[in-house]
């Protein structure tokens, strides 16, 4: 496995590839690699000759007074997870490499990025969409894999590959949980033993909105307090938003149809924690 | 030569000739070629093992009360044209075909956007933005090319290629001027006979202001009051902006210094027409 910091390593290493007709994954991540960047490292393994992971925390997604900083950093140990992965190369930039000058440049999805987590963190798909286009950029993937946990930076990503006619597939992968039902993030690093034990609450709240749907409920308001309630049983959890919306825009509608998302995202503590799961309104 | 209208058949026309190790430059036009427009072909003939040109109006780089449905277009003689100077393939998309469905995405470089054009045209360059990162990811052209008389879309593109890492070399071409002086412009096709007779005062304004930063001239103020004063010796002209600026980031400074890039953008009835020129402030 090659480790690679610099940008014209990764074009000239991948060009050898290319020139031999090998397709390219492309694994993005920020590191601090758990067990859900590995099954998209088994995905992107399985699926392309060549198979490279990028870990870079990006600045220009995190806005101010968030956790860039303190966010958790491990590179010896995220090589290690890459390696027994079978991944070919990792890239991972420092941000001099990445923005040596200011970036005037910026890539938005203006409607697929407003609501919902775009509320709490007007500037995060920018920096999100921005980033992704230059890995793809400097990369060239054939496929590019990403979590469903992170729904709606997915449609982001989708939409931005869409518009932009970028030859890349975007391939979501499961959402990974422990045993419990909570969600893997790099960010459930900042929990207390005690916010840890409550945090499974955000899976009981998809589990109980999920069966509200599956029982024929259309009115998202219901569903969302049903999920908001359900959440407010944890006393170190703080809800920011409850959200039962059409899976693909992601935009509030007064009654549901079709494919439906229920979106939660809760503060305990330190942690901002997302989760989301999916269903289908049944035909009448 | 072959007429292309769909993306997929140009991605898989051009990735027969990558497979081969085959080099490939982009033209990219709103077409009514002229000879300013050859004049980029004949550079990429000359670069790039195969040469595409587009013909593709973009609806997103026009603003409200814009020139969009009366810009001029004549495809059979564009095509005529890419024949002779020894195109391989014209991609000539309908506003359908690239635009399937609202473009949620969109690409801006807001600094360089900002100031002469982005002032009278404040979507302008995000549009042009959007549809040239659009282009770039179709065709995957190694190098692309584009003309010096819209210096400032020029910078545009150029600092979203760096910022975005995207493989391609951004070529500038010289301006192609009549034999008076007139830059070439598909919007030349809108002056009427007393107009065209006029409009070469842009060049002699630029002239002007070219000699006055070669006498030493540093105050900005100086230069763009020669330049509008001459502009104004034409009756049917109407000055939009005369500026005098460092030429790659072209935000105006009290002291010039190092390369410098005059630029203008006068009315004459219904075509408005930009024009520039460059000279270098000498060490003192």
């Amino acid at each position: 496995m090659d480790l690679l910091t610099k940008i014209t390593e990764v074009r000239s290493g991948l060009d050898v590839h290319r020139a031999e007709g090998r397709t390219v994954g492309l694994v993005p991540t920020m590191g601090y690699l758990h067990a859900g960047h590995a099954s998209l490292m088994t995905a992107a393994v399985g699926d392309n000759d060549i198979t490279i992971a990028s870990i870079f925390v990006n600045p220009l997604q995190f806005g101010e007074g968030e956790d860039l900083d303190s966010y958790p950093r491990d590179l010896d140990r995220d090589l290690e997870i890459c390696r027994a992965e079978g991944i070919d190369m990792v890239f991972a930039p420092s941000v001099e490499e990445m923005y040596p000058r200011p970036v005037d440049t910026v890539v938005t999805v203006p409607t697929v990025s407003a609501p919902l987590e775009g509320v709490a963190r007007p500037y995060h798909f920018s920096g999100v969409a921005t980033v992704v286009a230059k890995l793809f950029s400097i990369v060239g993937p054939c496929r590019a894999y990403f979590g469903a946990k992170d729904w709606q930076q997915l449609a982001v990503i989708r939409r931005m590959a869409v518009d932009l006619s970028m030859p890349v597939e975007v391939v979501d992968c499961p959402i990974v949980r422990e045993p419990d039902g909570l969600a893997l993030s790099s960010r459930n690093f900042y929990l207390t033993a005690d916010e840890r034990a409550q945090a499974p609450v955000i899976r009981r709240a998809l589990d109980l909105g999920i069966e509200l749907v599956v029982d024929g409920e259309t009115n998202p308001k219901v569903i969302e307090s049903a999920m908001a309630t359900k959440v407010a049983t944890a006393p170190l959890g703080e809800l920011d938003y409850a959200a039962a919306v059409p899976a693909e825009t992601l935009v509030a509608d007064s009654v549901l149809a079709g494919e439906v998302r229920l979106l939660l995202a809760v503060r305990f503590g330190k942690a901002r924690l997302i989760d989301n799961d999916g269903a289908f309104i049944r035909e009448v």
